[in-house]
């Protein structure tokens, strides 16, 4: 499973893209950064964060796209940016026919710490060691994407049997059914 | 002047284009809404806005788009979807080189009701009224973008003196030049 993560922002927009399956070692194909002018119009910013994840997709070929989730509670400030900008990530990939999924934060960092309220250096140091590399990626936006994808493939075979199970028990229930199609 | 207003939402966007000057009577052109399912995915969503902006904008082939301005603290719930749906009309006008501007809701009400306080019912009366129609365009959203693309048409004037005048001041003023580009 190849999995394009990405870490929504206007001005930085990290990206990484991972390969793997559960339960066996990955391996990190690119992690980059698109940046935006923060000067810029803000659509003149959204074209650009659109062709630089039009690159990353040209260049790696996801088969899935895992965005973080934006919450409105937070970072009122940038939260406006962050939402246009996962949006235009959603939109890439979508127009493609490239499952996208959302994953929160704290899912992020319990996939890849064991702790939801892991900090960013923590975070850093477990993907620099599941992913082997030299170094934590710099800026943490990037190390962000490739916590994301990570997140994403360990996560994947539990949404898929309990996608799975939910459609065995609505074949199964009859009466389930009919409540739902009434 | 030739303006697509746009009331961004991901289950109901609001379009209207409208013709005219400051101080002249205006046009209504076309109004109408692009819906996405409710069900469907969020990338699918933000596609099928894409797909009905671009048939507005290749229809319609307007000189200015006018977006609603979203602010984070105000419908917390739907604030996300309204933020995904803005940027994505966003996009599709920077890609054309169409100029976006952004207004904000009182700004809007003030312009055409002469009130940033008027509820829904004052703004379509007052649409209905300046743009010389039988009813009230239904539903809101609808009536709302209308309310943009005027309020851009009137607000238009003063914006541009405004930069003429900044751009005149700041080729008069060698100091305040030279602390900028310090």
């Amino acid at each position: 499973m190849r999995v394009l993560g990405v870490d929504p922002g206007l001005t930085r927009c990290g990206v990484g893209v991972v390969e793997g399956v559960a339960g066996r070692p990955l391996t990190m194909l690119g992690v980059g950064v698109v940046r935006t002018p923060s000067d810029a119009e803000l659509g003149q910013r959204l074209v650009a964060v659109e062709q630089g994840i039009e690159r990353w997709l040209d260049e790696h070929r996801p088969e899935f796209v895992a965005v973080e989730r934006v919450f409105s509670q937070h970072n009122v400030r940038t939260v406006m940016g962050t939402a246009q900008a996962s949006a235009v990530a959603m939109l890439c990939a979508a127009r493609r026919g490239i499952p996208v999924a959302l994953h929160t934060p704290s899912e992020v960092k319990a996939a890849v710490t064991g702790s939801g309220r892991a900090d960013k250096a923590q975070v850093g140091a477990m993907v620099t060691r599941l992913l082997r590399l030299d170094a934590p990626p710099k800026p943490a936006d990037a190390a962000d994407a490739l916590a994301l994808a990570i997140c994403h493939i360990w996560r994947a075979p539990a949404q898929n049997r309990l996608q799975q199970a939910v459609a065995l028990h609505a074949t199964r229930s009859p009466i389930t059914s009919k409540g739902r199609t009434a």
